[in-house]
């Protein structure tokens, strides 16, 4: 595989400006989604940023996402607030959700709101994390676009990989921040052992006897594996019921499986607590406490095979401060894929 | 073992309510604190109800637990309080968290409170449960009262089994109860093995050069494992963030083996979120919405080796009627050291 050639933030962030605002989404909404797709890639979250670009287009030219959404406040008390959709590209649905419940923590200490008649809106850490700049914890949690997850013991796969994110400010360390799927393996990284015809360690998926599948190319006769058996399908159950059901968003058998099909309404839900550390304490002493618990684990002598203890949070960090550098990757497939687009829209290609 | 004999779950409480008061705890604190212990008897959680009742008391003559505590809010805003239980048994401080989050979500929609200078308070899944009545969900957290889990690739064990719970109400269907810790077995779980002189199974624990460590009399020797590696690592940190550190209570080093040590004071934090579904729908329609999705997942094929499917909180459902019908169990080893506990309180016997 050649090496991938590098773009600066902000010429991703306006190539995808442009085709948003060529395929008729209104400019401040593009502005909005471009800003935030960028921010996954530069955060090393690639296939969740420019990547996912094609995909929405096509799903809007396919009548299965509104170009013009108008966003609603369905209900609201002064702790939370649920914000709908409208079908429309789900960062804005989510980033209005993470406005509202940070204005509303930093009166009432903490708020939550979330979502319904969303859709995909890129990695869950993106959102968790902007709570930080207002000194402010954030919790994420969403409704998966897919359901490869069955329940414990079972072979239905009424479950996605829901995953949980969560900030939290520090003083000099970097942030931390926990990103994670319920399952021991996201859909996407045994898309990548397929790519690159490499067998999958046991324990990301079993088949339908519930022996190991090792052979990425066989995935579909199998399924994924949740973290720690029970607990983690205990743990995709209770996101999906807190990010979906709650807020009247498909969950279980209502999911569409968005990479199968453009046209049909996901009414995705999504979901995020702010909590002003304010409200609890001093915040230079939290930020102080937290640094110091990273440096006792920091500290801590490495098992063998293991050079240095990592936070959650520390190779998003390294890989932005990179990207921030030298620009973000795009690999030539993906660049390929970006031209196609680009030209089909009349926009500039990306290089 | 004989089989072991059973009590009335008022009989438990009331014995429980006659050593606390006679160890010198006030009345209505002894009131709480003793429904509280049977509570998660009835519900099968016997490693956190009675079976911690000498080691309770024998913390309060040791001077680390205050008898009693004036139970104070140390921060508090629309929608968060911060409780600090005085060093009291855990139970008070976390139960008037929970009352306090409860009234504060029924006008806010929303609400989290904390807790600090708290002691070990029993099974989490007995606070979650509270909010039901009310129709709300609830979310507990806390920080685990002894180090069994190094952070992921090292061997200082810095971090708690720190568990979850999540309960959600249903209609017609058992409600959710979601109670695990974020290690893919509890500590409890490896001193049953070792009582047993039975082996463990592979994936509980490692020692310290990362091989697994599958005798349970070496069980100081090792580590607990993490489920899924580094997310239930991350897991455990994140929740010992939130129900620790940001109340200003102890976690990571701070944490005092309350096994080891009877005397120091343990700053134990916990805290709880309330959530009130009438603020973002209407509750049957919730309500029936879960229903259905335990339906679905209940309906699912099962795997070779599986009979039915499982909802959490199904298997102490049937704990607790059984229970309810025939009685709570109490092992004679536990019973035996019940008298000796009675007899030196001056109170009688529990059977």
């Amino acid at each position: 595989m050649s090496e991938p050639q590098r773009v600066s933030q902000a010429a991703l962030q306006s190539f995808i400006y442009n085709c948003l605002v060529a395929e008729d989404i209104p400019p401040d909404d593009a502005a909005v989604v471009s800003r935030l797709m960028a921010e996954a890639d530069v955060n090393g979250s690639d296939g969740h940023g420019v990547f996912r670009l094609a995909q929405y287009i096509e799903r809007i030219q396919a009548g299965g996402m509104n170009r013009r959404p108008q966003l609603t406040v369905v209900s609201e008390r002064a702790a939370m607030a649920l914000v709908d959709g409208d079908n429309g590209l789900g960062h804005l649905a989510v980033n209005r959700a993470v406005e509202i419940a940070m204005e509303k923590a930093a009166t009432t200490g903490v708020a939550w709101a979330g979502t319904r008649m969303s859709n995909h809106a890129g990695p869950a850490g993106l959102y968790a994390r902007m709570p930080l700049r207002k000194d402010m914890i954030g919790i994420y949690m969403a409704v998966g676009n897919a359901n490869h997850l069955p329940p414990w013991g079972g072979t239905d796969m009424l479950l996605s990989t829901n995953p949980i994110a969560v900030a939290v400010p520090t003083k000099s360390e970097t942030p931390i921040v926990l990103d994670m799927a319920t399952t021991v393996a996201a859909y996407g990284k045994v898309k990548t052992k397929a790519q690159r015809g490499e067998p999958m360690p046991e324990g990301w998926m079993i088949d339908r006897m519930g022996q190991p599948l090792t052979d990425p190319q066989r995935a579909d006769e199998g399924f994924l594996l949740p973290i720690g058996g029970p607990k983690g399908y205990g743990l995709a159950l209770i996101f999906g019921l807190l990010a979906g059901t709650l807020n009247g968003a498909a969950f279980g058998k209502a999911v569409i499986d968005f990479n199968a099909d453009s046209k049909s309404t996901t009414n995705t839900g999504q979901m995020i607590i702010a909590v002003s550390v304010e409200a609890f304490c001093d915040v230079d002493a939290f930020k102080e406490a937290v640094d110091q618990v990273i440096v006792d684990i920091r500290s801590s002598p490495t098992l063998p095979g293991f050079d240095s203890i990592r936070l959650p949070g520390e190779r998003a960090h390294s890989v932005r401060l990179d990207n921030e550098a030298r620009g973000i990757p795009v690999h030539g497939a993906l660049l390929e894929k970006l031209h196609v687009l680009a030209d089909s829209l009349g926009v500039e290609r990306l290089l």
